[in-house]
């Protein structure tokens, strides 16, 4: 595959599947696509706006888009794509270039604009729901792709250094997360990956915990979990660390989390079942009678999108592929008390994984 | 109306349709939704999280949510709804509660995730497409919302201020850009209701310009899009202004797009068509010779998101209405040279409307 482009490599997935086009794009809010949801679109043509389409078979490589991106499209598109302005409506100019069997995305694909979709296709156009395709290639990340992602939680590494250095003890988890952001963006970052979660005490028993008022105290772990963009591509990490001396059953947690997070990181390689990978890091949580505790997947995948393919969890039925880009990130959480999680991004390879994240893992007491 | 909640108004809607139950959430993405896919559920129930479903009829009242949000729920969910936790797959755990005729969102749901909802279903329950019902009664604002918004709104004037008092000419867009979302967190927002447009010379005729490391020079027009989020509620707002001096004829350009936006403000009131509105600007614009140069709808409603309905241009077929908050915002695009467009963001009345944007539109030249 070495050489070929994204869309000759798509086209080639097309032709196995009996495809003779596939559309590309966001066709739940096609004209005004929610930034996440145009991953693929950028991906396979580097079109960075939220409004286009692309239409790829054996002999297309067409792109659509509306005129307030023509000159961004001039700017980003593959060239190897026929670059063509529709009118606002997308859809209409896109189902006068298709012909045969055509897949669309049924996850990326409304109700509403299929049946739009339907009225407007010509006689002998056959339409067919697929899922994932380009997903399933945008697993394997190339060299580019590898680098960028690795800036981008170097960033986010050194953010972590700067935050703790800093302090935390009498701030608020609201000001700590825009300094946070602001570090990000000064140290060349696009933005934030996601808004950084800053969860102190027991807040930070909350998996998604929003970054509130309440203050940092003493004697208390502090979570956070942060990532960087950059030309798009996200990272994501977390750390917890302990607001001053912590008390030994919170420390304990600590050691237990850290230490089913390097069992994992040892067991991740090419063709390692992501389920099984899930249970390196389960079982010994479950052991120790956290079982319950640990109410998340192990990890997913990272690219464009801060979550992708694959799922590491006990109800993926993904197997981990060299290329692949995934969270590692086990966590035990006591409601109304503390939680603890401890992530890094990492690439799958023939024989182990590469880490991005080095941010320490040992229990970092910080003022 | 005056009284009634929001699920009591949306039940009455729902009888008119002949509809028993309506299913609210993002069913593209109903476990892990784009936050700007959820705005119906957070109007309906107050719930600000990612993951959350709710079905209201006249006797029902359930928000369904996963374990990561049952605390986030409990705080925030109104109190006349019945709170459920689900499995992560939220759709499973809504069907068990379906009867009669269920609407969906067509415009909200995946051709994937409606042939999962029928998989699911139990007998003697009949899914209907339905589109809109709650944008629908979103549109008209209480004084809550209305008081919010103006807040939002006199945020981004603040920064408007803050930004040009600063000085621009050699800063590049992409530092003003940080700077000024800096500032708007710093004053008590959310966030910036979405990444602002700061674009400088050639770079402001490019409607939905991405901010760039070019610097502002001297002589030339800076158009800055912005606005802030509050309690989830957002302000939209644009200002051209003259970086040093600028020739004559970018400042008779700017002159017609204040004129055109002055007479847009005059002519909004309830009952006015969306299209007649668009027109009051539109017809000036092209009387000059600039028809073609502006190139989108004078305007678009703002709420819980920065677009929604109403839609001002001219294949709109609404009406404005007591309560719409709208903006009003014509532009002029010369391709390669510069743009100028001036938008506020005010709410309609029964005689006019109040405009919430107050950052003053004479020409102003900054250092």
């Amino acid at each position: 595959m070495s050489g070929s482009s994204r869309a000759e490599r798509l086209a080639a997935l097309l032709q196995e599947q009996g495809l003779d086009q596939l559309l590309v794009g966001d066709l739940v809010r096609p004209g005004d696509s929610a930034p996440d949801a145009i991953s693929n679109l950028r991906w396979l043509t580097g079109f960075s706006g939220t409004s286009g389409l692309a239409i790829v078979g054996a002999e297309d490589r067409v792109f659509l888009t509306d005129f307030r991106y023509v000159q961004r499209a001039q700017r980003e598109v593959a060239t190897e794509f026929d670059r063509a302005t529709a009118e606002r409506e997308l859809l209409a100019g896109a189902v006068e270039r298709l012909r045969g069997r055509v897949g669309y995305d049924d996850a990326h694909t409304s109700v509403k604009n299929l049946r739009k979709l339907e009225q407007l296709t010509p006689e002998g156009v056959e339409l067919v729901a697929v899922g994932g395709l380009v997903e399933r290639l945008r697993r394997r990340k190339d060299a580019d792709e590898l680098r960028t992602i690795a800036e981008a939680a170097g960033l986010a590494d050194q953010v972590y250094g700067w935050v703790f250095d800093r302090g935390v003890v009498g701030r608020t988890e609201r000001e700590i997360m825009l300094d946070a952001h602001q570090r990000i963006r000064e140290l060349g970052a696009d933005d934030p990956s996601f808004p950084a979660i800053v969860a102190a005490g027991e807040n930070s028993a909350l998996p998604h915990h929003g970054s509130s008022q309440r203050e940092v105290g003493t004697g208390e772990l502090l979570l956070i979990d942060m990532g960087a963009a950059v030309d798009g591509y996200c990272s994501d990490c977390t750390r917890t660390v302990a607001a001053g001396e912590i008390d030994d059953e919170a420390r304990a947690v600590y050691e237990l989390v850290r230490s089913a997070q390097a069992m994992a990181l040892e067991a991740i390689r090419a063709g390692v079942d992501a389920r099984d990978a899930d249970s390196t890091a389960r079982d010994p949580i479950a052991r120790a009678g956290h079982g319950e505790h640990f109410g998340h997947g192990l990890g997913h995948g990272v690219g464009l999108e801060v979550h992708e393919a694959p799922r590491l969890s006990q109800r993926s039925d993904q197997t981990l592929e060299v290329g692949d880009v995934v969270t590692v990130e086990p966590g035990i959480y006591l409601p109304g008390r503390f939680g603890v999680r401890i992530e890094d991004l990492v690439t799958v390879t023939e024989d182990g994984c590469r880490n991005f994240s080095n941010f320490p893992k040992e229990l970092r007491v910080v003022a």
